[in-house]
């Protein structure tokens, strides 16, 4: 007789949300796992029960099953629903195995530690998005070959943090161990400063008049594409990553400042030039030369947040706490 | 007994350059014209040879052959050695019929004045690129949907301009009739800013260490695409659009300026979020709502400057000067 072995097996996954984030990973974890899923609008309700999914009406419902079949419970709303979101969690089901898919993470471990406490909760943020967003802009595929971040301290569920970790390795991506306030300061970097310059990029060309945006090719397209993305939806991301994203704000506007100065007295530039190109070869030579390594041990947590803070990833899990071992891989040094 | 009808035909084509524009520019024009070129680069030359190419070994005799074949010359070289190739212009056939394919127009059409005034010059600007540069980067297609800059102005020669607005045409451009300083003055908010804006950003995710980048996204590989490209080329073409780069560039820092002082003392980002989303919609837009329009007579030139400056463009050539007819589109105005 054979005993089946779990140990990587997919936790089931409620997903409380059905927009492109949510709807994605309902979509991409159907094959691997039992899925279900609310949302707050209709419409989404319908559409997602009209490809094939359990979606309940309402978001009790939907957080009582994910304690009953022991589910992730994934918050994949805008974050500025999670206060409500998890009021309600804190009733129904106040031990849950939790994670969300917001794009801050100390604001949002802060809501949980108060609204809910007793919650097994391990943040997350898949680095994955288009300028769509709904239901219907979601697919299967969106997780694949993205960086997951997951959020690790020295209090951390890793049973809990395994399951995320299991999940997102399943459906494609690569698993990101970081410390919440290093992830926020990263993404301010390289995914909310972005979306500002875009926005400012398409205001300045619009002031130029008609010609500007008739000659617009694909620099400024490329430049400017999220600033497609929904208002709303960039600035609860923003708003919600203030002492970040202002830190990344003034470092840009002191570069293209002193870029300005440059140009404008000695008519070279240089210096932003060089050093914008060998940022960019850097980030698109990131994933050359990378060494494996298999982690355990008691200090596991810490060996993780090392990997992620040099620039690497998990590739894959083995067992589970406390025998849990970690391949990763990362960067040389060099 | 037919006489042909040569009014739509295109002019005999000469690049010096056989770089990503000259290259694609001889690979596009060869099915409709004869097409011959020179490059600095004996690796260039051989390379357009073995495509089987007309290929000069010195600029002296790519030049002379223009001359002899009524050809239309087109300096296609980066604009920091147009000074060299307009002195051998003026040496060897002060006044052949000229263009060129440079970002910047109000510096090169001065530079013409003074070292070939006798030449037939029409300033252009094809808005096509990629990051990558040379010979083997250039395409056939390259020019497809692009807009291409005329320049014009009440002492244009008026049948120059008309060689090259059939050429543009013939390989898929939307010509755009432009004075050179509202070129400038465009091409400095929709092109040379969002290089400027990858570069700094490039440069602020590196900046976080390794993990920014390995997070990194495409909101991220979009806004620092261009960073990728060759560090000289940015500079030439930016550095030579000085004053009106500096003026994009304050307008710029200003409202992100602004925004980050919103963002610091209040939280929001609505101004920013809402001006900015509405540009990249106006530009998603370009192309709604044209209105077609037949133009004639003698005041061609300012009927063509305005429906460029309107965000408009030449479709089509009837005839030639003084009888030229020419079909355009333009947005309307609500």
């Amino acid at each position: 007789m054979t005993v089946p072995d779990v140990s990587n097996s997919i936790s089931p996954i409620v997903t409380l949300g059905l927009g492109l984030i949510g709807g994605s990973l309902l979509r991409a974890a159907a094959p691997l796992a039992p899925v279900a899923g609310w949302s707050p609008t209709l419409e989404s309700r319908e559409a997602a029960r009209s490809a094939g999914f359990t979606i309940f009406d309402t978001v009790e419902d939907a957080i009582a099953h994910a304690a009953d079949t022991d589910a992730l419970l994934v918050l994949a709303a805008p974050v500025t629903a999670f206060d409500v979101l998890l009021d309600r969690v804190a009733e129904v089901a106040p031990a849950v195995k939790l994670t969300d898919v917001g794009s801050v993470k100390a604001v949002v471990f802060e809501q949980v530690q108060q609204r809910c406490p007793d919650a097994r909760y391990i943040g997350s943020h898949p680095m994955a998005g288009t300028a769509f967003s709904g239901w219907a802009a979601g697919s299967a595929t969106l997780f694949q070959d993205a960086a997951w971040v997951t959020c690790l301290d020295e209090d951390s569920d890793l049973g809990v943090w395994t399951d995320v970790a299991r999940l997102a390795l399943a459906i494609g991506s690569r698993v990101v161990p970081v410390e919440a306030a290093a992830h926020d300061d990263a993404v301010a970097r390289i995914s909310h400063l972005p979306h500002l310059l875009a926005l400012a990029l398409a205001q300045v060309a619009e002031a130029g008049g008609a010609l500007p945006l008739a000659l617009a090719a694909s620099s400024f397209a490329d430049g400017t594409r999220v600033a497609g993305t929904r208002p709303e939806l960039i600035r609860a991301m923003c708003e919600a990553n203030r002492p970040a994203l202002v830190g990344a704000m003034d470092e840009f506007l002191g570069l293209l400042g002193v870029a300005r100065g440059s140009l404008s007295s000695t008519g070279s530039l240089q210096k932003l030039t060089a050093g914008g190109h060998d940022a960019r070869l850097a980030f698109e030579r990131r994933d050359e030369g990378l060494t494996r390594l298999t982690l355990r041990g008691d200090d596991l947590v810490d060996q993780l947040l090392s990997v992620g803070s040099a620039g690497g990833y998990v590739t894959g899990l083995i067992g589970s706490d406390p025998d849990l071992q970690v391949e990763v891989c990362y960067p040389d040094e060099d």
